[in-house]
């Protein structure tokens, strides 16, 4: 009889409507009928993105989509800047390692956001960065990056600006085109509120010119087949057939309910999380930068964070995220993405209290849901 | 009002279970939850494979297992043996000449299979090849490879044969371990019955030592990621949960069927379309190597191959494939792989005749039907 919510940052949870997609009987790829649906999935990730430019969808989960960016963009010896504040900051020094890139790297402390101006110094110190790889929300800390404000840096400069928006996209604000983002990354399992298994990319003409020069190895991941295929309304491989129809179900509804909206509902819900998080005494990971769409907050002193996380979920059904890599241990992330409304925060705010006073952490029983009750009151 | 039937060699159609699978609530996937899935999962696949061996689960389509065991195994300057017998063999060639990798082409006639005593030839002639890259079931021509008798010649080398068996795997028989096979890759939407997604690649000891070695670039299909993460049951990047899940769906229904049985029903429903084509005075593409897996006949002279295919699916629902490429518009393939069973291919050959009795063929109507229930009466 237990109920299972879901409040971690990818996956979220379902909509009716995407599990519904997802259990029609599957159609061929080679079909005019999937060519609407191409289609249609194109034109709503543009909408989405707020871009012009092409959107890629690839069959494989976001890192494969940050490594098409990578190795489409830049060849070995060449050098990239990347900005390091957390675990997926890590993945592009990882993937440009892995690709011989040079990584010029900006080691951002847990929980800080990058200072736009620290990325103008280094591109006028080092003009041989051709890319600068950034994370819009980084779901390790829950920090926002200013990609706007990087954005005004980068367009100035030869460099293409390259936006890790896995966790972000759909859940808080990213202008591509007004922002200059020449490519900006992004996967199925977060705010468009699907499973895992889509990887998308969106690509400027500046970055284009970058892909024609790449002298880097590629065929799964070779967004010049994308391109090709894309123009036909095809992919060049076979693609995640049953994801791409749900993926139109999910665009369908974030177009009825508009992306000011969904902006906005998000920031409420984050709003109510954050005000909860301190009225339990508990401290914001990430103060100054916190993402709409996740909030990290430091485990007190004297309770592990680790059964915290794990007696919410086996008890008691509600799974958050604890910390990862260093933050192990000594984090609890509550995600805001995608189709959660306040009465899932409520709920999910409830079981930490629940839970944390059982662990014999002090605090006033029920403030946290109160403080959330308080923002979700407010117009 | 119409009703569809798939009868495309990938994707092919999805059983209820399936479909149940693929719309229930997402679960995390790093829980204990989604750990006793993997482990579900990859026993499942060692039993459709018959290995011991590791088979590593990827979240990408077929082409990219096939790219992971280029990249794993080889690196830039090697030289790889390819069996180029149609578009499939043809990825193996150009995934090498991606890499950099020298592929030594044994260039078979469309519709024919291999003759392992070149490939012995070959080995012998150049013992610089470092891997043997073949196909098990060639799905743009319907032809069968012998790959026992391959890994028979193979595993006397120093070489390690690989195996592109995303069509076949689950429909045809493939020993992995008694034929010697080093890597054997597969897809989801075929054999597996689940919608296209998932990557599978199994490897042997003697493969796993050209994965140590091998420079080539990698990240996203590094094997060797996979191999850590799978050793703690988990995955190296988030995978394609619902397909996982539903994964398991499909291989307990196999695992009921039997091995035993599955093949001996894709080689009657091969029987009964063969026998049905052959009656409508069609000409087997491949009648000296003709897979159980899928049936591609030749279009009949003076008959519009693509307006056949087009007709059948946008008339009348039922979706069989054209040619491909060199063979565009001169092949029909009907495939009889997965959930599919005799009255499908019974529907498949009643509207093929129909359309192309209505195309101005001449033949006995009704006699395609005929032959493929003389076929299924047999015991």
């Amino acid at each position: 009889m237990r109920k299972n919510y879901l409040l971690t940052p990818g996956p979220t949870p379902l909509p009716p409507q995407v599990l519904e997609a997802m259990s029609r009987p599957i159609i061929h790829h080679r079909t005019p009928q999937f060519q609407g649906e191409i289609k249609k999935a194109t034109e709503g990730l543009k909408y989405i993105f707020q871009t012009k430019n092409d959107v890629f969808i690839l069959a494989s989960s976001g890192t494969g989509a940050m490594e098409a960016a990578v190795i489409n963009l830049l060849s070995a010896g060449d050098t990239a800047l990347v900005v390091q504040g957390g675990k997926f900051g890590e993945r592009w020094t990882e993937l440009c390692k892995a690709y011989g890139i040079a990584a010029e790297v900006i080691d951002v402390e847990w929980g800080k956001a990058v200072d736009p101006k620290e990325i103008e110094k280094r591109l006028k110190t080092n003009p041989k960065i051709k890319a600068v790889f950034t994370t819009l929300c980084e779901t390790s800390t829950g920090v926002t990056n200013d990609i706007r404000g990087i954005g005004e840096v980068v367009k100035n400069t030869e460099a293409v600006l390259v936006v890790d928006a896995i966790s972000g996209l759909g859940a808080i604000e990213i202008k591509t085109d007004e922002w200059s983002c020449d490519m900006v990354i992004s996967g199925s399992q977060k705010g468009l509120m699907l499973p895992p298994g889509l990887g998308f990319i969106s690509v400027s003409q500046k970055a284009f010119k970058l892909i024609e020069a790449s002298k880097s190895p590629r065929y799964y991941f070779d967004l010049r087949k994308s391109k090709k295929a894309l123009d036909k309304t095809d992919t060049p491989f076979t693609p995640a057939i049953t994801l791409i129809i749900a993926l139109n179900e999910a665009l369908e509804m974030m177009k009825q309910d508009g992306l000011e909206n969904t902006f906005a509902r998000h920031k409420k819900m984050a709003e109510a999380t954050r005000s909860a998080v301190k009225a339990l005494d508990l401290e914001l990971f990430a103060p100054s930068a916190a993402s709409d769409a996740v909030t990290a907050a430091k485990v007190p002193q004297g309770i592990d964070g680790e059964k915290l996380v794990k007696t919410m979920r086996d008890t008691y059904g509600i799974t958050i995220a604890g910390g990862q890599d260093e933050m192990k241990g000594k984090l609890i992330r509550i995600a805001h993405m995608g189709f959660i409304e306040e009465f899932d925060i409520i709920t999910g705010i409830s079981c930490l209290e629940k839970v944390l006073y059982q662990m014999g952490h002090k605090f006033n029983l029920g403030a946290g849901v109160k403080a959330a009750e308080e923002v979700f009151l407010k117009n």
